[in-house]
């Protein structure tokens, strides 16, 4: 099964909203359906959404073939952070002088390099991580980079099942990641249909889990890296890289090439998405704090690259703490 | 108001639990009442517990004169990590052999004591803060160390309210305190009541809010703070306090000399409470995280002397990041 895929003439998500009680799939038939899923997060992940904006480009060949460019924008649109949804519609749009045809095979072309390039990485960083420490690792992440990231194999997670795949893996510690809690309900669920013996975490005890030995690294995903080895992820990821780089353990960051942004020189050039404060002061529909209270609902952190210890790829390891760069 | 009170004969508290959207107060009868309410958090916060622990004992005096100090054992017992509770139950059973009366005279003087105390370190704090930054000040709090944790005043709050009588105060941004919501709940609550301008933010967000510049300050309260420095607070205080290191702010912890725990030579040396996982896996009674998943709920963490910038009580300052020791 996968995260994200293409059925004859439209698109097919999984809605990550309703996990991890209900696995429901959602046909998405027009830009309008596509952009609406992005931007309630029922399909969301870095590489999924590189994957989501090719796609979206391939709906509206189908759908409104005489008005590719404008939609292909407001896919683009969708979301200000990951650069891979932005690369995803440049890739597929790029084919439009070549004919309706070639756009669609070209988006298809990305959703299948998504599993190729995630198994790629996994192995990559697993042989990294055992070049290090020897395992079984444990191993603490945030948020979720795990298949239902991507389309089916996942990029920090995907780390973690070629360890698991290799007998090299301990127990994995997931942060619920506040304030839509990907953790806790899909991080979480993965590592259980994986059969990967999980704890999940408050966001604020992963500095804890850290400091007290509990974890040999901190793995996590990425939603943009900048050329100078910034990397921006989803809110709560520098302060875990704070604590690692504290305990002296490695702070991986596992990412497809499509992630990196040579043109965003470093994090402070990244837009920053702001998200509705109602995320934070209210509860599956339960108002949590007093009526009217301000909320401040940053989306991403930005990671100084001298904290990164490595970024993985399908294609190298880059070291910025220790002065590479991407 | 005061969150926890002596009435004639019993123990009177705001259910904390309750807030923000109703103002109940409870009566406690009995000493299993109040270790109940205790360990529900009915009242919670440090010196609100050392007030809790010698009531407790004047309760006990009352109802079962007879067996106080069994039953001031179990007041003593029902949360671990504060040192407050025990201190207060020591307070007051020390004045076991002039009396029963003598009893309840010295809960009655730990209960007055604490507003005095928290008055005299709102002021020392406010003024070490203006003494090296020109306000008015912004300020990033975590958890509740206002009235709400004290008998009317405030620690952290208690600077806080201390720079806001002074004109001196700009912003304060609240972090909402995972898994029970005190910053959100009680927190923004006081802020509110007392018209400071607030913004509530995810506890991962916090490292942001200080990197971004949006805070000259990081107040926060604590629970235990060991002989060398190290404090121990809510979970979630330590990764601020890295934050602040690495943005170069004040990291400031307001907390009486009750506070202060020179029997225990550093933070490793303190128990760390472990609660229930369901209070991270379930919300209002919806569960949140996959059935069965494991949840390790540290309520506490420990932040390192060397990262702690001046500790504040009523009697003094102490900078332990600059050499100084309680």
């Amino acid at each position: 099964m996968r995260t994200i895929d293409w059925r004859d003439d439209h698109v097919v998500v999984i809605d990550q909203t309703r996990l991890p009680d209900d696995l429901i799939l959602l046909d998405l038939h027009t830009v309008a359906d596509l952009v609406d899923a992005i931007r309630r997060l029922a399909v969301r992940g870095a590489p999924a959404l590189g994957v989501a904006g090719a796609l979206g480009v391939a709906l509206a060949a189908v759908v409104t073939p005489h008005d590719v460019p404008a939609q292909a924008a407001l896919v683009r649109a969708a979301r200000p952070t990951a650069v891979n949804l932005a690369w995803g519609v440049d890739r597929a749009l790029a084919r439009l002088g070549d004919g309706l045809d070639a756009v669609v095979a070209e988006a298809l072309a990305v959703l299948e390099a998504d599993v190729t390039v995630n198994r790629a990485l996994g192995e990559r960083g697993a042989d990294w991580l055992l070049g290090r420490v020897a395992g079984p690792l444990n191993v603490h992440t945030h948020c979720n980079a795990g298949a239902l990231a991507c389309v089916e194999w996942g990029t920090a997670l995907g780390v973690v099942r070629a360890l698991h795949e290799r007998g090299a893996i301990g127990h994995v510690y997931a942060d619920e990641t506040r304030p839509l809690l990907q953790g806790a309900r899909l991080t979480v669920w993965e590592l259980g249909r994986l059969g990967i013996p999980h704890t999940l975490v408050v966001d604020s005890a992963g500095a804890s889990v850290i400091a007290n030995g509990l974890v040999h690294a901190v793995v996590v995903g990425a939603d943009r890296i900048a050329a100078n080895g910034d990397v921006v992820n989803k809110i709560g990821t520098y302060p875990l890289a704070l604590a690692a780089a504290r305990a002296g353990i490695p702070f991986v960051v596992a990412a497809p090439e499509s992630t990196v942004d040579m043109a965003t020189p470093s994090g402070a050039a990244v837009s920053i998405e702001v998200r509705d404060g109602a995320e934070l002061t209210e509860f599956a529909g339960t108002r949590v704090a007093p009526a009217g209270t301000a909320a401040l609902n940053y989306a991403f952190d930005v990671t100084p690259a001298d904290l990164v210890t490595a970024i993985v790829t399908e294609a190298r390891v880059v070291e910025p703490s220790a002065g590479g760069h991407p």
